[in-house]
C-alpha cells in the first residue's frame, strides 16, 4: 500500500476513490482531470488489471505523480478506513436512506469539513455498474448530477471530471462576474458626453439629422444608443478618430 | 447544410459549434454530453474526417440524433450567421479585449438572452490547437473554465461537458427578469458582419487605416469594438445611417 499523502492534518483536500475501476484509461483520465482542478489525493480499490498500469499512466500524460502516489487498497472499506465522512457518487433516487447532494453542495461540504480538519472521501463506482449498495452503505451521503432524465449517464471519467471542477470553481465562491474586466477603464460620464457632442456636431454639418422636425428626437435616439454601448476610454478614441478621419477625407475634397 | 432546428424562436437552448473538430470520437461524446444537459443542437464547422463520420456515430450511441440534426458549414462565420451572441470557449488570459465568463456566468447569461429570444452560440475550438484569433474575433465575449495554472488543459469533449452540466445546473437558479429589453430585436451576426464591412469599407477608402504596417490590428481592434457593443437591429441601422451620410457630405464636396 502506498500512501496518497492525504492524511496531512494541513491539506484540505478530499481523496477521490475510484472502486474496482475497468479501465486503465478510466483511471488515467481521472487523474488529469483531478489534476486540471487541483486534486492530488486518488486512492484506487481492486482495479481489474492490476496495478501499475501502462494504459492509466500513458492517459495520465502530465498527472503520472497524482498514480505514482495514488493509495492502492483491496476493498472500499480500507480505502476509506480513515475518513470522517464519505460521498458515494450515484445516479438519481438509488438509495433514499441518505441525504443527496448536488455536486456543489458536496464540495461545499467538504471545503467546510476539510478546513476543520476532517478527511473526506468521494466514491467512484465502476464504468459498468457503478456503486453497490456494500459501497453505498459505507457513505454518509450521496451525490448525484443533476442530468437529463431520459439520457442520464456519465462515464467515470466525466463524473471526476464534474466533481474536480465544483471543487475548484466553489473555492472562488462567491465569484464575482466577470472580474477580468475589473480593472478596465471605463469612459468617464465627461468622455461620453465628449463623444457624444462631437459626433452630434459632424452629423450636423453633414445634415444628417433632417428633416428638421424630427432633428430633436434623432439626437436623443442617438444619445440613448451611446449611453447604453458599455465603452472603454480607448473605444471612445476609436469613435473620435474613425470622425475626424472622415472629416480629413471630405476636407481633402 | 442540415438543419439543427435551433432557429425555433420558441427554443431558448444555445447551439454548441465545434469548430474543425479533429477525431469523431470527441464530436460522438459531445453529442452525449449535450443530451446528458438537455441541449440538443450541435453545428459543426469544417469537420477534418467529412460527414457523416462513423466513429462519431459509434461513440454517440443514444445520442445519434445529435448528430443526425447538427449542422454542417464550412466556416465559423457561417456557423454563427444567425445568432445574436457568441462565447468562446479558450484558455486563460487570451484575448483581452472582450469580457470573459466563468462557464457558469455563462450559461446564466445565456438562458436570460434565450428566454428573451435571442440565439446564442458557443464556440469550442479543434482538441490540438483550439480556437484561432479569426474565431475568437467572432465571438462577444470568452468563456474560460477556471483550472489549475499549472495544468490547466481541458480537452473538447470535457469543455463541451462543463458547459452542457453548468446550462443544466443554472436551469434551478431563478432568472431576474429584464422586461425592459425583453422584446428587443437584437442584431443578429450577419448584420453585425455587415455593419463592419461597411465601416471597414468606407474608413479604408478615408484612410483612417493608416500606417499600412498597423492597418490589420486596427482592424482587429474595430471588429472587436463592434462585436462588444450589444446592438439592436435599430442600432445597427442608425451606425449605417452616420455613415452613409458622412459619404453624401464628401461627395457633396
Amino acid at each position: 500500500m502506498t500512501d496518497d499523502t492525504s492524511n496531512s492534518a494541513t491539506d484540505p483536500r478530499p481523496a477521490f476513490v475510484l472502486v474496482r475501476p475497468q479501465m486503465g484509461e478510466n483511471i488515467g483520465a481521472a487523474a488529469r482531470s483531478m489534476l486540471n482542478f487541483e486534486l492530488e489525493h486518488m486512492r484506487v480499490t481492486a482495479p481489474r488489471d492490476g496495478w501499475p498500469n501502462e494504459r492509466a499512466v500513458a492517459l495520465a500524460s502530465g498527472a503520472g505523480r497524482i498514480l505514482d502516489h495514488a493509495r492502492i487498497c483491496d476493498t472500499t472499506q480500507e480505502a476509506v478506513a480513515d475518513c470522517t465522512f464519505v460521498f458515494a457518487t450515484t445516479a438519481r433516487d438509488r438509495d433514499l436512506t441518505k441525504p443527496v447532494y448536488t455536486p456543489e453542495a458536496a464540495m461545499i461540504d467538504a471545503r467546510k469539513r476539510g478546513a476543520s480538519g476532517q478527511k473526506v472521501a468521494v466514491l467512484f463506482g465502476p464504468e459498468r455498474t457503478g456503486l453497490e449498495n456494500d459501497d453505498i452503505a459505507l457513505a454518509n451521503a450521496i451525490v448525484s448530477v443533476p442530468t437529463n432524465p431520459a439520457f442520464a449517464s456519465l462515464n467515470l471519467a466525466q463524473c471526476v471530471l464534474l466533481m474536480g471542477y465544483e471543487w475548484r470553481r466553489t473555492a472562488a465562491m462567491p465569484v464575482p462576474m466577470e472580474m477580468e474586466m475589473a480593472d478596465t477603464q471605463w469612459a468617464s460620464h465627461a468622455e461620453m458626453e465628449a463623444l457624444i457632442a462631437h459626433y452630434e456636431e459632424r452629423l450636423e454639418e453633414a445634415r444628417f439629422f433632417w428633416p428638421e422636425g424630427k432633428a430633436a428626437a434623432m439626437k436623443v435616439t442617438l444619445r440613448n444608443l451611446w449611453s447604453r454601448m458599455p465603452l472603454t476610454r480607448a473605444d471612445v478614441q476609436v469613435f473620435h478618430g474613425m470622425m475626424r478621419q472622415m472629416v480629413r477625407w471630405k476636407e481633402r475634397g
